[in-house]
């Protein structure tokens, strides 16, 4: 039961609009951070600076629903959850609950791929992180309180 | 055949990330810059800042699938198709193209609010912005070629 | 000695460019990042959702000098301090180590406002404020080592 | 007095925040976006995809002083400047205007670098972008009306 990852994130003023709301793209960018530091608690990291082809994850897809609008300074509870390993691909899902009610619940699947700045070539998920990634079927989310 | 939109868009330097191409997250606000456009050229803007409530359209879900990456200075063609219009709601997709080629293709789902700052109510599409959005059944996206 | 105030702060991969640091604008976001965290501090906020005017600190100037990249990762120690307190102003500078290196430092000027929607007017900052900042003339930064 | 280049810019919904306002960081953007687009009218790109080590003009200081907020849908004429062209380095401002009045006036100082992903190496301008850009001492911006 281990690919299960949980974090707290406070929304930063930089991050809402004129409405007053945390924008909706920003979303996408707090499922990123999710996963990274997820892959940091495994024990790696998505993207190597240093040697020349190294992985990353490019998405071929990405959604989010919003069920309340989040605001400045709201504490946000993120879970995230691996939902599917494939060969070459990957797809997670993050719960976003505020005072623990589900305010967001997002969706992202990626392809492990051999990099190069500006390019990709989608390749077999390495052992080694398979293994840390792929221990048995998940169980599903839980419904929301 | 009226709500369709197209505009073009090139990839800025600040969009992109250490992968080389434009970051995923920002997609979404490309489909909002030309949903905005797409208000514009109706005559309609999407949000008030004089005057009290008024109409903004917070989402309840976007998603994006990606086809190929996006690079600094590339150059797009996006086309916004409104797919759906409901008493209250409003469903839209874009295609990116790049070269003629399809790169990506998103899609949100937005409610008509009453609008105060940080907070949203649900409200009928008024008459006159449905008069404008909702001549008959649009024609289905057409095959990448 | 007390409107001194420190945070951590690691970079995101969003955050970086396809030159593979650190974007230039985002030192002006962990910056507000930090002011946002020392209001908090201080038990304030400032911004507040409910009510009608209230304060804020819109920028007058803002600046950055930026010693070294920083890149995806990398995990920072901000250092706030508030280096003049006017009568309706506030400037104060925000210092960015590396493993003890000076990576960069930034300043800001903002202007105390009575601030609606859209709009600002300066205005004297309030007591209760001041006294939590302006507590004798602050020590000056020290050298980088 | 060739070293100057105008643009146009439609202020966008994501780029404003709670405040109601186009927040301070994105002029560091515009001004990105407005140096870019400069160099493009000088048949040069700041960043070359293919091949390896390649010029970029990473920033040693960036500063702007705000006159005046900017909000939603504001359309500015962006003004770059060229201001200085030293051995290796290169200074530019940009002035901010909504209808011909300045509202804000940035300035950026640029080293020229032979880039790898995540490092720079300052080098001397090469002659063929100095030749474009080093046409005399440029005029000194004319005051705001």
């Amino acid at each position: 039961m281990p690919a299960e990852f949980t974090m707290k994130r406070c929304v930063q003023f930089a991050e809402t609009d004129m409405a007053g709301v945390l924008h909706f793209s920003n979303y996408f960018r707090y499922m990123e951070e999710i996963e990274h530091a997820f892959w940091r608690s495994l024990g790696l990291t998505v993207y190597l600076r240093e040697g020349d082809p190294h992985l990353s994850w490019p998405r071929v897809s990405a959604s989010c629903e919003y069920a309340a609008p989040l605001h400045f300074e709201d504490e946000l509870e993120m879970k995230l959850r691996v939902t599917k390993v494939g060969d070459k691909s990957l797809q997670y899902e993050v719960e976003f609950r505020r005072n623990g009610q589900r305010v967001a619940m997002g969706k992202i699947a990626a392809v492990c791929c051999v990099t190069q700045p500006g390019s990709f070539a989608a390749t077999t998920i390495p052992k080694e992180i398979r293994s840390r990634l792929d221990r048995g079927p998940l169980p599903s989310p839980q419904p929301s309180p």
